[in-house]
C-alpha cells in the first residue's frame, strides 16, 4: 500500500479492519466523509443503527456499519463491531500526514546538544533548547517553544504553540517581596502523546513533570510543575492541573476542569467539565465526579435540582410557619376553654 | 482626506459622523484622548450626561456629548446621537494602522499554494500551511499560526500567537489506548472578523469550523472542531465551545463560559461570564443566561440570593420543629385530661 | 563568587543566608535538590519539623532546618528561619541562569526604534514592535510577541509565547455591526515582574494597562486593557481579569479565577481559585474570598457544606408538614368533642 495511493477497493478496507464487505466491494475508496457530504470514491460510517435510514441519502460508496445491524441502503457496505473505529483507522490509511521536505524546517532552531530520531518533522520556528531527546515519528507544529532539557518519546504530536519545560509558578515569600523557588527539574512526554495548540507544560522544581503513554491533551491546557499523569489519559480543553498533582492511567477529565495542588485522580475516574478538585483530594478510582468542589455525579445532580427548588423551599417553609401559628393558636384558645 | 493627515477640524469630524458642531469649530484635532488624559488637539467623550460636570476639567479641544444634553463646558462640542460610536469612527480615522512595509514580513513562512490578497498585512514569523486563501486587508500578527486547508476572508485581524485549523480533539478509543479520528476538515472565517491573542481555532473533523462576518473573538478563546458561529457574536476571554455547537448571529457570550458539544445559542442570546452550557442544550433566542448549568439569569440571581440564606433556612426548619414539639407536647398533654 | 562556581561549602552558605552551620561545614555543595532524590553534593531542605524523621534516609551532603528543630541525623546541618527561603536563595546562587550568547539570538525581529538594555536576553522568533523600552537583566524566552509602545522595567522574566499590548477587546455597536473602540493606549510593567507562557497581556484603550513591580503571573492568565495590578500581587494559571479592574499591592489570585470589569481588589485580598468577581465588585482589603459570586470564605464553605445537606432539609420539611398535619388531625379531632 503505496503512500501516494490512489485508494483501496472496498474489500481491501474490509480486510484492513477485520470487517465482512457486501454489495461492489470492487469499488475504490480514496478519502473518508461524513454520511451528508459523502460523494463517489468516499467512505462514511454509521454508529447510531437509529440513523441507518439516513445512508439512503448517502452519495457515499462504501458505508461502514455496525454487525448485525439490520441492511442499509448502499453501494457497498463493510460491517465491522466498532464502525466508528474502523473509519479512523481507514481514514488514517487513506490520508497520511503530509511528511515535510526536509523534516526539519530551516527556521527551527535547535541546540546542538538536543537530538531528534528519525522521522520526526520540525516545522518552521520551532525552537528547542539545550539537552532536549525527541524520539521518532514525532510532529512538533509551528511556533512551538521547547526549553532545555525536555525528554519526549516517540509518536508525540505537538501544535503549534506549545510551550514545554518553562518554569513551573513557584515562589518563597521573603521581606521584600517573591524570591523565586527554583525550577530546574525535568519535563518527561512518553510515546504517542498528543498535545492541543497552546497549551502549556511546565518543567518540574527539582523532579520532573511526566506525561504518560498515549495520553491526550486537548488546546489550551495548563499542567503545573511536578504533575504526574498516567497512561491514555484525556484532558479537554482550558483544563488546569495544579503542581505536584497525579492523575492515573485511563481518567478522562473535561473541559475548564480545575484541580488543586497534591490532588490524586485515580485510574479511570472521570471529572465533568468545570468541576473543581480541591488540593490535596483524591478521587476514587472509576468514580464520575462533578461541580465544585467535585461530587458523585448522580449526587452532584440531585443538589443541583434542590438547589433550583430553593424558592419552592423556602415558600414551604413559610406556609409551615403559618399552619403552625394557627394550630397554636388553637391549642391556647383550647387550653383557655 | 491624507493617510498621513495632521489633523481635521472640529467641523470636518463633525460631518464625518454626522454631528452637529458648536463652539470653536475650526480647532484642529489630531488625537483622541480619554476626556481626563485631553489635551490641545484631543477630541474626547462622554456618555454618561451625568458627567456633564466632568468636563469643565478636560483640556479637550473638542467633546463629543449626546444630542440634547445640557451644554457643557468645553472649546467646542460635537452633538450627536451615539457618542461613543462617532468616537469610535473619528479614532479610526485619526490613527489608521501602521502599514508594515513591504506588507508580508520576509520571516513569515508562507507555503506556496497558499494565496494572499492585496492589501493584507502578515508579519514577522507567521506560519501559513499549504491551500490557504486569504481575503484583502487583513492584519495577521507575529508567531500566528495558519494550518493548511484554511479560508479567510477580507478585513480579518488576527492577533500575535492564534492558532487557526490545528486538529480538532477528538479520538476512538481501541483496545490498546486512544486511536484519532480524522480531523481533516476546514476552518472559514469570514469577512471582518477579530480574533484575539492566543485563541485556538480548530479545523472540523470532516466539514468545517465556520466563524461568520463580523464576529468579535477575544484573547485565549478555544473553539472546537465543527463549532458554527454565527455573524457579529461577541466572544469574551477564556470562553471554551465544543465540537459542532451552534452559536447564532448577534449572541454575546461572557469570559471563561464553557459550552458542551452539539449546543445551540439562538440568535440574540446573552450568556453570563463563568457560564455552563450543557452539551446539547438549547438556549432560546433572546434570552439572557446565567449560572452552571446556565438558567434564566433573574432566575439565577433568585437562586444565589436564597443560596446566600441556607443557614437561615436551615435555622428556619430547626425552630418549627421547637415549635411543633411543644405544640405536640400540649396536646398530648390535653388528650391526657 | 565566580559565576563557573563549582560549588561552595557549607559553612559559606550558611553564611551566605545568615544561618547556624553543624557537622561537616567544609563539605562542598555544587547543586540543590529535593530530600528524596538529594545525592553527594547535593543541598536540601525541610520545613515541616514533623518529617525530620525522613532526613535519615537522605543522601543530602546539607540539610536546611529550621532554627530550633530538634537536630536531624545528617552529613551537615544549616539552621535558619525560613528553611525554604534559604534554599531559594541558594539555588540561585548555585544555579545561576545560563546567558545566551549572544545576548540577543539574530532571530529576534526588534523595530529600529526599541531600545533594550544592558542584560537584558532575547530569545529566538521574539517580535518586538516600534518604541518599546525593555530595562537591564531581563529574560524574554522563545516567540514572545510585544506589540508597539510597551515599556518594561528590569529583571523581568518573560516566558514563551507571552503577548504583551495586543489590542484590548472593545466594540461599540453600530447599525452594521460592531465598531472597533481605539486600542491605542500603552502597556508599562514595572521592575522584577514574571508572566507565564502563553499568558496575553492586552494595552490600555486610551490609557495605560500596568503590573507593578514584583508581580507574578502564571501561565495562560488573560490582563485585559486598563487594568492596574499593584505590587507583589501573584496570580495563578488561567486566570482572567477584564477590563478596568484593579488589584493593589500584595493581593493573592488563584488559578481561574474570573474578574469583571471595573472590580477592585484591595491590598493583601485573597481570592481562592475559580472564584467570580462581579464587575464593579470591591474584594476588602486583607479578605479572603471564595465563590462565584465570591463571598467571604468562611461563609462560602459553610453555604456549601447546608449545599450538601439540600436532600436532607427537603426531608425534614417534608416530615414537620406530616407531623403537623398530624397535630392539626387531632386538634380538630379535639375539637370535635
Amino acid at each position: 500500500m503505496a503512500e501516494d495511493s490512489k485508494g483501496k477497493t472496498v474489500s481491501e478496507l474490509a480486510r484492513f479492519v477485520g470487517g465482512h464487505a457486501t454489495g461492489d466491494i470492487n469499488l475504490l475508496i480514496d478519502h473518508v466523509a461524513s454520511l451528508e457530504n459523502a460523494n463517489q470514491g468516499a467512505i462514511a460510517f454509521i454508529e447510531n443503527t437509529k440513523l441507518l435510514d439516513k445512508t439512503s441519502n448517502s452519495n457515499a460508496s462504501c458505508i461502514i456499519i455496525q454487525t448485525g445491524s439490520s441492511a442499509c441502503d448502499a453501494q457497498s457496505i463493510i460491517e465491522v463491531e466498532q464502525p466508528k473505529l474502523a473509519f479512523a483507522l481507514i481514514a488514517q490509511l487513506l490520508h497520511p500526514p503530509k511528511k515535510l521536505n526536509p523534516s526539519i524546517h530551516p527556521t527551527a532552531i535547535i541546540e546542538s546538544t538536543t537530538t531528534i530520531d528519525a522521522g520526526t518533522q520540525v516545522h518552521n520556528n520551532v525552537s528547542i533548547g539545550n539537552n532536549v531527546k525527541i524520539g521518532k515519528n514525532c510532529v512538533i507544529h509551528p511556533n512551538v517553544t521547547i526549553y532545555n532539557n525536555v525528554t519526549i518519546g516517540d509518536n508525540v504530536i505537538i501544535h503549534a504553540g506549545v510551550v514545554i519545560g518553562a518554569d513551573g509558578f513557584g515562589y518563597v515569600r521573603s521581606a521584600t517581596g517573591y524570591i523565586k523557588f527554583p525550577q530546574i527539574g525535568t519535563v518527561v512526554i512518553e510515546d504517542d502523546v498528543e498535545i492541543g495548540a497552546n497549551s502549556c507544560i511546565d518543567r518540574g522544581a527539582l523532579g520532573a513533570t511526566r506525561i504518560g503513554q498515549g495520553t491526550k491533551i486537548d488546546n489550551l491546557v495548563q499542567i503545573a510543575h511536578n504533575v504526574e499523569i498516567g497512561k491514555r489519559v484525556v484532558i479537554a480543553s482550558q483544563t488546569g492541573i495544579s503542581g505536584s498533582t497525579i492523575i492515573e492511567d485511563d481518567a478522562v477529565i473535561g473541559g475548564q476542569v480545575g484541580m488543586g495542588d497534591h490532588a490524586r485522580v485515580q485510574s479511570g475516574a472521570v471529572i465533568g467539565s468545570k468541576a473543581g478538585v480541591l488540593p490535596g483530594k483524591i478521587v476514587r478510582a472509576g468514580s464520575v465526579m462533578w461541580g465544585v468542589p467535585v461530587r458523585p455525579l448522580e449526587e452532584y445532580k440531585r443538589l443541583n435540582a434542590y438547589f433550583g427548588r430553593l424558592p419552592q423551599m423556602h415558600n414551604e417553609i413559610n406556609e409551615l410557619r403559618q399552619l403552625l401559628q394557627k394550630a397554636l393558636a388553637k391549642i391556647e384558645e383550647m387550653e383557655k376553654r
